[in-house]
């Protein structure tokens, strides 16, 4: 699909959001044109930037009438290329949707456009003593709207969940140009279908979305953080499913590999943490709550877990500012890395008992292939980010093997009863590998729900369907 | 729909199942062909009752080709008339599929068949320290793939969500004979479309499930559990959202009417609680956790709460016995209402905040209509049972006015950006209301997905769409 758009096309939708909203410089094409995943640009034909759901709706109908793609650009933070618009056409901004509409304190919700920043949207909730858990490590930059768009998670999904467990209700223009709202702003809700959560997480493909209705939690007060260094990679992935075991249920228990930690030092100054040269994994651990001699008892306990391990001295933070340099290390991991060297990400997620059997495969897949690999990630829910590193590997190797030692590393995760993405979506990066997780039938039902909601396939067109489907 | 079954289709069946597990008898099928869901009997025209997801495939197969009706069968507890076999053909009792296949300690999981009753898996998994949350009213009799067919809630869904928040993986036989996992056993998942959660609620009419993976918690040690009784039912509405933003969630809040607590009393023997006459409501409220000393804390906040309105004495239930004696008041309101009356119980679902306006509507409503209302449910998630009974009114009223009152009922509750049904469903006796939350395009979708699915309508004919669609 690549309709050209024509001079005719362009008049109509200057006409919808007015000549200040429409781009066909290449700059401003450029500018859109790529995201986070590796160095990909894809620049759509036009650059819209609607301001209301009623001018989406006006430009879907001249779209659909024309089968012209269009792809909605969030934040363009992503890691799968969900935001890329691989077969140009229509790239509609959502920058204009960036307001929080309602924090409803007497129903703890909030009514939020899709171009609030996630950070922006916690912090807000926060001053009125509310908590909106789902915290990426791009917080600070990513949009909520791409969140909803591709469920993303973060450190504290393993005690909070990810961004599909706080939404309740969508307002979405459909690809005839058609707006619904998907559900009810209610906790529960057995009335139809559930398309609040078949959008959550379709990636642009199903409909554009302009309001979202979260569920809010009351703020905790405390929390209490730790980094434990242990001289056993597998030792700390083994470490994860104890301290579960244990009964305890951290806010966050996050996994990072030797390597993580050293790029990221180098790469962030002055975050003042020490590592001896014989440990090879941390694990960053937090448990939350109100009450913090509770805290520290969990705490206790989660001591008591991992002694049973070779590990180092603890690391308790004692003040926000070394919490605050822990949490940064931790969240800028794939920034030094991508810093260091041309890399791959993929969002590997299994059961979490199933980390260490994860995490050796990749490291024998790599050897076999001849690619070296940093792991880290949110290892409370058994999600493990796999950069892979292309550093001195010939531009042959990198485009033949690597893709092998990929489709291998999730034949492992599917093995182990996990699946692709965790968090990041398949977008277009990871979209060949569907068939390891899905049979045919099942690439069709969800082929088939696409063709329901999207006809003409115009909705961020090339995106999660195999490209011989 | 109501294709007949022919003997030569009937020996077909009776290859796959064997004929100890097929029936055509009327006692059988008049069994069958009734749930809780008022007086309702749609026998089936034939049982059938599979051993393997094998068996199913092939009975789909048969029903597939010749358009003949399938109706999953569970428990038969439902209050929505989703296992009624409205169109006859055969229906597909799940009873042979009661097996709990494996408490995974390691990773906090559960594999179920759908068969297994509620409790019998809380309890199962209790003794290995775990918590599997949704407690449905019915928990005793009802089963878990009818919990995930109609996404059921229950009194800790407050705290801990609903079924759909449990559910990670299904087996689906689909309609055409095919069988699939919709998903992983992951806690985190952004790999295409989520079938799971649009398979969760979907009553049968999308595939029959015949595994169930679901995520498991660490069982808590401790709750704390209170009786407040209101001198006046808004009063009692009010404090709910007021104990929420004084950053309480409860692990249970429940709401019951006056009535709803005499016409149990009087049904349930021996339960031990007093009210005075004044009293119009009662609130059961309970905090859970695993620090005694901190439910102590927050029963205290709660306290502070509810004093600010007009109650009497608040009963705290010291023993284990006292405790199973609230909750059993609590659990059998709908039980002791139809034991009195001809009823129809409505399951709706508001912001909680607005409960106080959905009850006075109301009993405005049925005084508009003639008709006495018995309300009480899960006031913690905006969810109120409405009971409407007949008593002394006639049956051509019962007729003709009742459908008028519901119908406001529900676009009071649709108008407060609540739903028609937060745990029961739409099933049989609210499909003709679904023009109220949603529009024709809206319904168009869920068509659509359903014909996706199944296009030939045999799966549970006649459920959630409005009839004219």
């Amino acid at each position: 699909m690549n309709t050209p758009i024509t001079a005719e096309i362009l008049q109509q939708l200057d006409r919808i959001v007015g000549s200040a909203y429409l781009f066909t410089d290449e700059e401003t094409r450029n500018h859109y044109g790529h995201d986070e995943t590796e160095d990909y640009v894809f620049p759509p034909s036009v650059v819209i930037k609607p301001g209301t759901p009623e001018e989406i709706s006006a430009i879907l109908k001249v779209a659909n009438e024309h089968k012209i793609p269009v792809t909605a650009i969030g934040a363009r933070t992503g890691l799968s290329g969900g935001a890329l618009s691989i077969h140009q056409g229509i790239g509609l901004s959502m920058e204009r949707f960036n307001k929080i509409l309602n924090i409803d304190e007497k129903n703890l919700q909030v009514i939020v456009e899709p171009a609030v920043i996630t950070q922006v949207l916690r912090e807000a909730v926060a001053e009125k003593k509310l908590f909106y858990p789902p915290d990426p490590s791009s917080q600070g930059s990513c949009w909520i709207g791409g969140n909803v768009a591709e469920n993303s998670g973060g450190a504290r999904a393993v005690k909070y969940g990810v961004t599909k467990d706080y939404v309740l209700n969508l307002e979405v223009v459909l690809a005839n140009g058609e707006i619904i709202w998907t559900g009810a702003n209610t906790l529960k809700n057995s009335t139809g279908y559930n398309l609040t959560q078949l959008m959550v997480g379709s990636e642009g493909t199903l409909g554009i979305i302009t309001k979202i209705v979260m569920k809010l939690l009351p703020q905790n007060t405390h929390n209490v953080l730790m980094l434990v260094p242990f001289y056993n990679a597998n030792e700390a992935c083994e470490a994860v499913s104890a301290i579960f075991r244990a009964g305890i249920v951290p806010s966050a228990l996050e996994f990072m590999e030797r390597d993580a930690i050293d790029w990221t030092l180098k790469f962030v100054p002055n975050l003042n943490v020490t590592v001896k040269d014989e440990i090879q994994a941390h694990l960053l651990i937090e448990v939350d709550g109100n009450y913090p001699e509770i805290l520290f008892a969990e705490a206790e306990k989660i001591m008591a877990v991992v002694e049973q391990f070779q590990i180092d001295e603890v690391l308790f933070a004692d003040t926000e500012d070394q919490k605050n340099a822990l949490w940064k290390m931790r969240r800028s991991v794939a920034e030094a890395v991508k810093a260091n060297s041309i890399y791959k990400e993929e969002d590997t997620v299994v059961p979490r008992f199933e980390l260490p059997i994860l995490l050796n495969g990749i490291k024998g897949i790599g050897n076999k292939y001849g690619f070296k690999s940093i792991c880290y990630g949110h290892a409370g829910d058994g999600n493990l980010h796999v950069n892979i590193i292309k550093d001195t590997m010939s531009d042959e190797n990198w485009k033949t093997e690597v893709p092998k030692g990929i489709r291998e590393i999730f034949e492992l995760t599917v093995a182990l009863k996990g699946t692709l993405s965790g968090e990041h979506g398949i977008g277009y990066v990871q979209k060949n590998f569907m068939d390891i997780a899905f049979s045919e039938t099942h690439l069709q039902l969800m082929k088939g729900i696409k063709t329901i909601f999207d006809p003409n396939g115009i909705l961020n067109p090339g995106k999660i369907f195999p490209d011989n489907k």
